[in-house]
């Protein structure tokens, strides 16, 4: 950005309105839309015009489910909650002592906000704070899971933390920069294995939005082999397009075997985001020894699991939640370098009326629906 | 050592026979002493007198089992085959270039040596040496684990690659330098979990020698709270006098709740030696989100696992096997230095002669054997 | 702590004046006692009534030479700044949502509170916060540098954020919890170097007091050797009294040549604690290949480096500022443990009155003063 | 491969001859061509008949300087050395029980192989191996640093250790494999910073081979910035033309200045490759706090160091002899995907005949030569 450019930026101001329409949570499986009041910014936070947002599997489980167990002590369901976490818009409004970000600048959102207080988010690890759920009434920590805690994406407005934004260029449509945090989170689960990815040997179990977005950040990132693990041929095809190497459908060959012979002996990474019930055991199978697990995903109930095996092989198995550790923003960074097409995944497009609509498809997989994406008109 | 004492070690002659008295394996359960040549020293090795040898519950395994499953393309179950790794002696000869060690020394062994060779090795990760087992015939790549794959101790003399000895003081007792490797592998646990142990709450699930020794060395690595869990009150106490400042017997109290409730919430570390069925799980609940696991024992089946609690807890898991990175030589100077008292958790000791018996002891663990010494004449 | 005496704890009320007599700074080497209002804790802050606080060198930099160039665009240099950072004291009024203290708790210290959005303080590292010194006026970014960019402790009452906050036990003495930041400093400094220390030789040069806490903590972590480099025989006695195992009068011996014996070819790791001006080189010669230096003292100009040495030797060499990564946490667990008695650097007590006869004792070394507490009433 | 392929490869063999043409060390800036015995393959060895070699600036050195101080206790400059070492060839010859390589094989060789039994070897740091330069007589600890201290490439025939190996692709040039040692150095140089390179701005200094290649990763690994710094414009040209986003000549422009403009407040790392006396001071200036400098380079005598910069800033400084943990293997895997077009640098091609004219090219620079390749008819 020219300095030109820069000031000219500054001068940007937009009319705000007092309300909004908002989704809001109902009965299971329902959702309203209402007129709320815009939120103001505080200390470290902006406020966001929703400009696009994608659904994602969790939405669907917090509109049928609500708010899932892990927010213990968190609010209880209420039906005034706006879901949706994978958004991105235009900074209209700054907080207090904000200059980090200026109005009109376009960004793209990850969901957490540490409390920034407890040991966790001391050390970095803001995915995991201690204080997860405490953001409201007296036992207010600051924590900040957008659409998870906290009013969500499936609106015009949102207050957003600072440390949840992340840049988007000039060049990257709307509907593309929803699926940034999406990369990020595959890009934490690389990142937490090990980080040296060049070289390797990756395999990705369960082509979803994570797993297809995992094959293309591993192979950006300079993997030997990508070998992706699925049931669907059309989702295989997506993940060679993105950049997998090999692709096993597990209906017609034995995943394990193949993924030994492509790796002539075994692979270094497992990136897991198919929540099988046999996901863990086949991991393990398929790595060398020494060889490394991320779970990005998990199945609803407790599996049968070879314990033996993760320790006569020496395996490092590792658990994440999100996108942390800023993942999100080496993502963004390897997509407005173009360094692989994330808007493949992106499917379907509907308006903020439409939003039970969208996301029916995306529960339904309506017409194989990945990405769908709510954008503003 | 000063430079005179130094010159006079080197002086030291051993008389070598040309064969030794060797406990070999039979028949499921059976031992045989047998006479067996002396081996010799080769590139990177010495010849070790055997002085002392604890018996290990793996021992006991390969004596009743035979060799782990884990030594795929080993060498078949062979009855010719000396069992036994935790041993300890002198240095009576050294094989060529070697002058890292001086006939006379009084060592330790741990188990591996790797390759040097394949990709673990070379990235320092000689415990899950991807030649494991290599070490005879034409595919020797000289990978080395005593007592696995090797010859091990039960006899009077053994080769061993320097890089399996750690040096032994001379005012430490033979007994309990066979005690080293086995506070090496409970120092490699809390390793591989982060290593900065000072301050932090750890809990140690098993009270046998690798758990007991677990409360010892984070104790003496500065932990606030270390809490040992267990179902025989006598080894909780054992383990209260090596350092526990907690315990919880899971036959009279919750063990999940009782570290929840000394920890204030839930501990950072969990080292489980105890191949309890519901170890993993029990551990995950015992952490606070971000906690580490290091599994250095298993069940011998597949168990029923919450994965989605270690998804949602952002738990990280490790599998170990023994005593990587060196770890032996730092457990070896905090007893040398006498931060604990490992002679603590030796119970009994026989002659080489009694072998059997010794074994017998351990496995059937009379009169509540924990370490069982068979200490040469 | 017994349920009983929580709640107890929780009904401790403590009067709080309108005023306080704070020392402030004047003309260089000046320091004035005025009457200052009693400052009021915010979000995630508390106000702690100062029991004791002890004097740094750094505060006596301050004193003569304004607050440090680091603080770039930071405050002017301003005669109303109350100096001081080694402080502990009561916790008498928490800010709203604080429940992490309680009032009555007694507390020590640490300097940072990071700004918490800035891409260091996101990733851990919040004593190299980006906003450092931004903490006034229309530049807050809620970054504080107790005693260097926010008022310190050499008055009666400060706020204080949370996170720079570490508990006291019972059973120390005030003077004693003040020299916890110290120990912090050096646990640091082991911490960022690797932080397996167990069974290494760590060389520290300089028996200052952070030199000699840095001995007490390689050594209550299971350093092999611990070797002190200084140039008075009284400060090395004390060394010895803290754990080092050789220390080295640079006025009568070669250091270099000492430590390339004493630790039989080089030691491992160097804390830098002097300021010397041949520091760096030395320490670069007293390493064994792939050694790490960390440099928690510089000189007051360049200096003449031999950068081919640091390259041929694979040496890594760490710039440290202050006690990061809760490592004042870590160190407060072991002097609780009572590892090692601090104690023995605590040599002069002052009156809050005293304080510029403290920071004289300190400053000229009065009477081989190394830490000077001032102590209230 | 297919399995059918493999078995022919195994059929594949070569015609050895007894005797080879071989460059050997003369007097300072001479070599002379005699015949020297083809040397046999040991343990873990194979014999590479040689299709081409660059010539590096090292080389350089030790034909005018002989071979480096670093190796203390090393041979004496002997006048039948060969030097050379950034060469590839084909498998001709397997020693005993290798099979991780078939005859018929491309390779292209890393420089060292560690000892396998010193403390950095056993940790996985071999490149700084503490028995480096001992691979001969009678302190032979199995160290070889291919044409430092064992002989080299400019021949026709040489002895590798397998664990100095890498595979070449056959679409890649002999000419282009030369390169990757040379790229491997730079990956390992964003290795050691850190690892986590996508996103991040980096800094090269100096556009040597080195330095070129340091941007050809960087961006490879997803960079957002990459900056070379230079002093000769077809230089800094190149570098664009391998990925770098800027470029700054210092005899026109400020390279702090730029970088801290490019970079709005200071990049992350510097890889400095130039060996100015001014490198790490203007790298730490060109830092932001909390940035990380590594030397693959230095200047060859003393320099002014801002040491306090250092502390200040909180900067970490890597000094790195060659291209250790396998990074060579992750740079051959980018270049075999074609990420970056190494081929660029390569300038100057020669026959083995016309070494002496191929080292007088790389050593004066002539015709702007960077990478002079010797190719074996």
């Amino acid at each position: 950005m020219t300095a030109k450019a820069a000031v000219a930026s500054k001068t940007k101001s937009y009319e705000i309105p007092a309300t909004m329409k908002a989704w809001v949570l109902g009965d299971p499986g329902q959702l309203s839309m209402v007129e709320k009041p815009v939120p103001q910014p505080g200390l470290a936070e902006v406020l966001v015009r929703i400009d696009a947002i994608a659904v994602c599997g969790t939405d669907v489980e917090i509109i049928w489910k609500g708010l899932p167990a892990i927010i213990q002590g968190g609010p209880p369901f209420n039906k005034n909650f706006t879901p949706g976490h994978e958004y991105m818009g235009t900074v209209v409004k700054l907080g207090p002592n904000v200059d980090e970000f200026s109005v009109g600048d376009r960004v793209t959102v990850e969901i957490h906000a540490g409390c920034g207080r407890c040991e966790r988010c001391r050390e970095g690890m803001y995915t995991s704070c201690l204080n997860y759920g405490k953001n409201y009434g007296n036992v207010n920590k600051g924590h900040r899971a957008n659409g998870f805690t906290t009013d969500g994406g499936f609106t015009q407005y949102a207050v957003n933390n600072i440390n949840t934004l992340v840049h988007v260029p000039d060049d990257m449509s709307d509907e593309e920069a929803t699926l940034i945090v999406t990369a990020g989170t595959a890009m934490y689960g690389l990142d937490v294995m090990g980080g040296l990815i060049a070289g390797q040997s990756v395999v990705v179990m369960g082509p979803g939005p994570i797993g297809l977005m995992g094959v293309a950040v591993a192979k950006a990132l300079g993997a030997s082999e990508v070998i992706l693990i699925g049931t669907r041929d059309n989702r295989l095809e997506m993940g060679r397009k993105l950049g997998a190497d090999y692709t096993v459908n597990v209906n017609q060959e034995d995943a394990v075997e193949m993924v030994q012979k492509y790796t002539n002996g075994g692979a270094q990474y497992v990136l897991e985001c198919s929540g099988a019930l046999t996901a863990v055991n086949d991991a393990a199978r398929m790595l060398k020894r020494g060889g490394r697990i991320c779970l990005a995903a998990f199945p609803d109930k407790e599996v049968s699991v070879d314990v033996g095996a993760l320790v006569r092989n020496n395996i490092y198995l590792f658990g994440i939640r999100g996108e942390g550790k800023s993942a999100t923003h080496r993502a963004a960074s390897l997509m407005a370098q173009k360094r692989f097409d994330a808007k493949l995944i992106h499917t379907h497009t509907f308006a903020l009326e439409q939003v039970p609509e969208a996301v029916r498809y995306a529960r339904e997989r309506i017409d194989d629906a990945i990405k769908v994406v709510v954008k503003m008109s």
